[in-house]
């Protein structure tokens, strides 16, 4: 079975979870986005701050699709993982998957992101190092 | 053409807002919990705390599919609607539009909904009350 | 007795509150900070908006001290109220209170802001139409 | 000089962010009330969701006062640290700092805590484990 491109372990927080005590599910599109940021700053020696701050590059979501298939409660240590589905000129599909302590899935992302010029807002194509890093950490995957 | 079962205007915020300006995304979803909050407030002498607390009834996403068409920025005046789709008797689909002043759309979710027991988070029937009040609800939009 | 300067009324809502089912304290900063967004708005034609975005000025924190007297449950109605303490030449000093529907104080907060630019983010002296637009704000309240 | 009682490194991430670039400063008690809920996990052997969930002991903030120094930018590496200013027979005053790489304070907090019933709300002893746990902390970096 082939690895994950990227993967980090997390505590479920207090403040990630709501009054049912469950993980409120709009923060699970916050722990994916600062999970894209440290696979970002595990690439790129400039890291994701460069990207956004010094290159005027952003990376937004054009399209998201997500099941979740059981809760996650706080204090459950998960692990967050990213695969990269399709990598093309002007956009990335990545898989995201929250899974507990025995494997078991909790939920599972599949998400678009398009990169573009922060001061027009339009579309670009993925920058050249970034492109190759990526291709790298899936060769390395596979 | 039919209305919206739903909708309210909405100012984006400054904290809804990120480094690029722009909604960061998983603060959609938040907005979209406040507005189906807001129409369960609406149908339930009781509203949606009632539901929570009382009764102990979650619910939870198990699926949802969001596509981002057209960036908002902090300050816009936008419409947050919600139409359903499919009302079963364990779950409801739900349909969520963001559109600007001009009626652009920014961003659309399609977004399925499970009953639950909050003490055993195992699924249950749509509750009596709010299944009558949803169809009334979807009749007088129709 | 005096008129508050400015306030909104406000609903609790689920995705503010924490798994003791009560509001999650650095969810009343947003609220308020939502508040003076929508005070700024009231007060200049271009809004927050236009001062944070056109003119490149921004309003930090320097200083906050707050006191939690009660607690605010999912769903209450609560009064989000801003006064004026002292409107420098170089920065704002604001009372906060967010009280329940009987007028019980459930929390209250000075927090001294300053005017910087966002360029440097240095100290500015607060716009000559903002500081006019206070000043009358606070004479219509007194 | 003592070491403090807990401490930990953070990156500063997009999504703590606001379109000024810089923390949105509600984000700093999310951070702060992180740090402390890593402190508990790193005192009781059930953890902080122990405390919370099987004891139904929760810890809410009564007062606060903070004060931001310095601005902490996206992508910054910093230091959360955590002093115990007092510790009470039913309340703890907590010192927090957030500091920059070069040790220049970015902010401080001194935040009292008091221990409650989940259940009914009303203040208790802080609990007989907990506490001699916070005294060997004390004790160790003194």
């Amino acid at each position: 079975m082939s690895k994950t491109v990227f993967e980090r372990q997390h505590r479920i927080r207090f403040s990630e979870c709501d009054p049912a005590g469950i993980v409120f599910y709009p923060q699970y599109f916050v722990m994916f986005n600062n999970l894209m940021e440290a696979w970002i700053d595990d690439m790129l020696p400039e890291g994701f701050e460069g990207l956004i701050v010094q290159r005027r590059t952003g990376m937004p979501t054009v399209r998201l699709e997500a099941d979740f298939r059981a809760i996650s409660r706080m204090g459950d240590d998960v692990t967050l993982s990213l695969d990269v589905m399709r990598l093309g000129t002007k956009s990335i599909t990545l898989a995201w998957r929250c899974t507990g302590k025995d494997g078991d899935l909790r939920m599972a992302v599949t998400q678009t992101i398009v990169i573009t010029s922060l001061d027009t807002h339009l579309s670009i194509a993925v920058p050249d190092d970034l492109h190759a890093a990526i291709e790298a950490r899936m060769a390395a995957a596979a």
